[in-house]
């Protein structure tokens, strides 16, 4: 077993401190991965706070860390894909059925017999707990770790493992491209990647945000346009001018407002919850053929291919990179929205 | 001007009686149409009643009828698609602005200027009122004419104009096809068209209804499963088994159920507008990357091109014929839905 140092809490007040626990033994298709860095998700603060008990109880201790970036220093005598000093990513979950029909179709994320989630699940014995990558190891199955191959520093990478597949698979699946009006509600840790990955995919940008202070970043981030949505009449002349919209908003908020700005066949993508459901004109999906969909991370291949595509535009997250000992601080700030846009756990000098 | 017989209503009271008007002379792009076959559909008689006076104010006297079937017995001197004694049909709008988008991308039922509705609507020039098929006559440009090759009685053929295109839309957007299970909520005018398309178009198809009776009707109608939805616990095991749901009911009733029986990346489409909006659950939608969406009619093109497969597959909707002075009572029996599935009013020998 490898000795593994974590951070991790071990009730819904989430205080975080360091914890030893071990990893399995590198296997033949396993990879150990050196962890450098590790991004904080808000499922990350749902999760240690005990908020989604309801949902999915949380597994304590728990050592959350679902966007993990780090470098390969031991791989399996089966492994074929990495070898040791690449950079290597892990994402939401780290093993899958492999069987059925989604694992097959490359939605591992969908195994119908639950993914292993990257932390506070359990391994595929339905056993052995998972622990996430505020720690400074992790030992993962070559076919659940994702190669990395941009370039320079690596903080802003992490997030892509989740902010950035989040926004990039509905952004292709609806084929986003030049000469579309695309929207993109909310500027946090998601709606900036999905501006960046927006923009770099050829399309019309705009973003919808409550506060105006966030315009300057917007414009920084590559968006053409923004809107402020706390006053209805700026949406009015948009009706019906967008091909697509992102709605990465988790508070709740009227989506019947975003769907009246989509044209004829338009998409409208939610990929937050909010605590309340959505009420739903279906008038206004009706008239104009429009579509509400809802999107959740993204398989293994899918990663890579993101993973790819910001290596090749030169993409990353805006990070604020933090020590250990800043986690409670920086959950504090997540939840506030103060964050631009990701803080990121340095776990390489922890 | 052409002087035309009709049915006409005054008020909301939907007593329809004998009214005589006028229709244009048969200009050079023209075709003149002697109507046989009138479906009723829902629409008339909430138009008849008023009932959607806060979205479209009925304008009276009111002369309904948007699935028009008839015989070619006059045309215009520029007319190309049409000959005389040609078998011709007419749809939910009789004209549009002709060079928006929608319009020129082939959905003119979404005209920016609003298209021409077939009744209770006026022409392009926004003063002619329009007067529906509850009448033997109907002067129709030759470019929002369909064209007719089915064989036999054509009573059946009237509601393909509305009930069939409503239905068969979405089927083909949504690639409907051999190998998926396409679930049809509800077996009305709209289910019942549905059914007979998605056999036509290969796929494995069940219908949901409240009504245990509609079983055998279902079967008859060529369904391979049929569900009786009063009881929840018979949805259960078909949880995520579906590719594609259209659901065609008007009255309030729960779409989170159905969206729970679609499988990854799974499509339902409402095509009914119940009193109340639906209460969505986002992370019904997000687990699974399922959508919503919503479909109206269809183009002039996409219309024809769904008699044309209907002529193929020799689908005809199920109807019972009636004379003009039973209006009042179909109107009542729709409403109950007392009819299998669709009443048409022979208004060839009214």
């Amino acid at each position: 077993m490898i000795k593994t140092k974590g951070y991790a809490t071990h009730d819904s007040n989430a205080k975080f401190a360091e914890w030893e626990f071990e990893r399995r033994d590198v296997g033949p298709h396993d990879i150990l991965i050196d962890i450098e860095y590790a991004g904080i998700c808000h499922s990350d603060i749902h999760t240690a706070r005990g908020e989604w008990d309801a949902m999915m109880p949380t597994m304590y201790p728990l050592v959350p860390g679902h966007e993990i970036v780090g470098r390969v220093s031991q791989i399996g005598n089966a492994v074929t894909k990495f070898k040791v000093g690449d950079v290597a990513g892990i994402g939401c979950f780290v093993d899958s059925c492999r069987e059925c029909t989604p694992c097959v179709d490359g939605f591992e994320q969908f195994c119908y017999k639950g993914a292993a989630y990257t932390y506070s699940g359990t391994y595929m014995d339905r056993e052995t707990p998972t622990y996430g990558g505020y720690s400074d190891k992790y030992v993962v199955d070559e076919n659940y770790a994702l190669k990395v191959t941009s370039d320079g520093d690596l903080a802003g990478v992490a997030p892509l493992m989740c902010a950035g597949i989040t926004t990039y698979s509905p952004l292709r699946r609806f084929g986003v491209g030049p000469g579309q009006n695309v929207g993109i509600v909310g500027l946090g840790g998601l709606g900036h990647m999905a501006v960046k990955l927006a923009v770099a995919m050829g399309a019309n940008v705009t973003v919808f945000s409550t506060s105006p202070s966030k315009e300057e970043d917007a414009k920084k981030l590559g968006a053409h346009n923004f809107v402020v949505t706390s006053d209805p009449e700026n949406l009015t002349p948009l009706t019906g001018t967008f091909n697509f919209i992102l709605d990465t908003v988790s508070a709740d908020h009227d989506v019947n407002m975003y769907i009246g700005l989509l044209g004829i066949r338009g998409t409208m993508v939610v990929v937050g919850v909010p605590p309340n459901p959505n009420v739903i004109h279906s008038f206004g999906l009706i008239f104009g053929n429009k579509t509400l969909a809802g999107s959740l991370i993204g398989g293994i291949a899918e990663t890579q291919e993101m993973l790819d595509f910001c290596a090749e535009h030169n993409i990353k997250s805006d990070v604020e990179v933090i020590k250990p000992d800043y986690i409670e601080t920086a959950y504090d700030r997540t939840v506030k929205a103060d964050v631009r846009y990701r803080f990121v756990i340095d776990m390489k000098n922890a």
